[in-house]
């Protein structure tokens, strides 16, 4: 069997893309394994993942890309101009190879909105170094992503709390 | 909107379900939030997770109470011994209600192989203190349990490595 950098994939409309991630990002860390983060849409730095992050020093790289939510943005010029730099930057990262894991986080959003071009990011993707493993969250993946992909997972969502009335709350959602 | 402890479930056949409950747990941690964690069945403490999560130091209670694959098991009385060892551990956890969040990674195995009482189980968990986080992890998750659950996502394999020949590796699988 192969060793190889995989190219993984979580989307799907339940919890976890994220959550996920962030669990891959510590497991590499706990080995002493280089990680970067690249968050293309939530732009709050209060998370408590951030905290967390910050005991791993320089093992961990983190960039905020965009500001906000899409769909809540008053400013798309803005919300481009912050999704094509977080790409820009991920595509420097990924050709660098220094990583052991970059992720890009819900980055199928500046895709589906064309705010990146896919085509060029399937290429980047498909020419990266070969050890490198790069993750991809966010809902509706493109097709052509998915299919060049090693690794997919969609999170389903089975059951839903804010769905039941019940808010976000500190410690399990952010 | 209410704000309560949450009854959730990792489930499905797809990668992800361990590692987004560890994700969830860093974020606690993060916000220097307690979290316990029972793991179930896998039984290695050379996981990256584990090394990261020392440095958390007394917000992490981290318990295994199994030592290996069920399936792959050749002492199935040591592992039901094992199982219900961690459940008597979880649920005076589970009582005592100290932590903000409790993790049961991979309990469905103990759950759908009869190694713990589903009943008593889903009396305690009906009966967990008000404020108390609880996930459980695993594949097959009865349905009781989703029934009963506050959410419920299901890990959904599109596409695996290990169906195509990559083997597992540092840094991802565990």
């Amino acid at each position: 069997m192969a060793t190889k950098g995989l190219l993984m994939v979580h989307t799907g409309h339940g919890k976890g893309k994220t959550t996920a991630a962030l669990g891959l990002a510590f497991r590499a860390l706990g080995h002493r394994l280089p990680v970067c983060i690249i968050q293309f849409i939530k732009g709050t730095w209060k998370y408590g993942e951030l905290t967390a992050a910050e005991r791993f020093g320089d093992l961990l790289e983190f960039h905020v890309a965009g500001k906000g939510f899409i769909w809540k943005s008053k400013d798309p010029a803005s919300d481009r101009q912050a999704a094509r730099e977080g790409w820009e930057l991920a595509r420097s990262r990924i050709a660098a190879g220094k990583h052991h894991l970059i992720i890009l986080d819900e980055f199928t959003y500046a895709l589906k909105y064309g705010m990146v071009d896919e085509e060029e990011v399937l290429a980047v993707l498909r020419h990266k170094p070969e050890a490198l493993h790069v993750l991809i969250t966010g809902r509706d993946a493109p097709p052509a992503l998915i299919e060049l992909a090693d690794l997919v997972t969609e999170m389903r969502a089975v059951k839903h709390p804010l769905k039941a009335g019940i808010k976000a709350q500190k410690g399990i959602e952010f």
